[in-house]
């Protein structure tokens, strides 16, 4: 949900987009069935969905499906859940500069969110400054043309209440969107990811398409 | 040669070492298969080679068949060479940050030198300084434990003459290393990689037993 709301307002206020997807080792590929749903939903031209075999190398329960989820209260003694991906979004953004370099676009929206989701240590608004930094430094167009790619994160601190919110005035298509960690034909409903999601659109007074009628929430 | 130097020393210095091989979309497998020997010649126990298949989606003549390779004189009016790989340096660094951080590993070691390719933005100290501190950022060790994961780029101010004298010290084996840009059987000799490493061993009265003997230079 965070990422299709991005993708709309990209599309509304910086067009033409070019979407990015990266199979990280994901425990299930339905988020990328919704994410080619989505490109295609809004008539994105270019989407490239980039293989990254990465998932053995790193240490996470969201690529390592021998490992638990987290539920509510199972969290543990450390603030970051298991479900941190190490150095994610730093290989996300990272794939992103080289791709918006070379296809000279000015900017990179991401999905990030620093409010449910505190505990990720590269969600957080300094870690973006710094990333943005870094990119001035990285790339050509930063040393010959002092332009520097900017690093645009919209949903950064807002609940995921106000994410149902924006995205129900940008008209997103709910039902082609997917949050759950485990992989089942429908939402668990009990991973972080479930619950913060049921919280936002119950906060917000819409239904999620996602979730069967009826269902006990 | 770089990164054999490189690896030589981490031996030395911080064992017991992890090696790390993108495969990126190079133009040819050879410094994949190189990799792959030195990590037997020094014994390393975890070799991972990771392939992103990244190549099409990036604008550099190293990773794409159909542009020619740059040699003397060729360069163009930009100061950074057509092998520049948008990013590369970032989504290395990026790959090796996430395995560093599963592995609860100190430091990353990188062959990136800034006299020789100093048209490279992202081969230069400040690129360098800013990744590091995007790492604390960006990293649980970062956040709970305010311990960063160090960048060690050892041969950054080194000439190619000093890696080869430096290189020779270490005993690092030359006849495994490979630095030419096309994919022949043999270096060619003559694009911008295969130069600097001649003049580098002439400088240093080295003989490179990669070069077929009595080849003119």
């Amino acid at each position: 949900m965070d990422s299709a709301t991005c993708l709309s307002l990209a599309v509304q206020e910086s067009p033409p987009v070019h979407a990015l997807t990266v199979v990280y080792g994901q425990r299930h590929m339905r988020e990328i069935r919704c994410a080619r749903a989505l490109a295609r939903h809004y008539g994105i031209e270019k989407h490239s969905v980039l293989d990254i075999p990465i998932g053995p190398l790193l240490d996470s329960a969201l690529t390592d499906r021998r490992r638990t989820l987290p539920r509510a209260g199972t969290r543990g003694r450390s603030a970051i859940p298991s479900t941190y991906v190490p150095a994610r979004n730093t290989l996300l953004l990272a794939v992103a500069l080289g791709y918006a370099e070379s296809h000279r676009l000015a900017r990179i929206y991401l999905g990030v969110n620093a409010v449910d989701y505190s505990g990720y240590p590269d969600c957080r608004p300094e870690y973006l400054r710094a990333f943005e930094r870094l990119a001035r430094l990285a790339t050509r167009v930063g040393v010959e043309e002092h332009r520097s790619i900017h690093i645009r994160a919209p949903l950064l601190r807002k609940s995921k209440a106000d994410i149902v919110r924006w995205g129900e005035r940008l008209g997103v298509p709910w039902r082609l969107t997917w949050s759950c960690y485990a992989g089942g034909a429908e939402p668990c409903g009990v991973c972080d990811s479930c619950r913060l999601r049921a919280l936002g659109f119950r906060e917000a007074g819409v239904r999620d398409p996602t979730v069967p009628m009826g269902r006990a929430e």
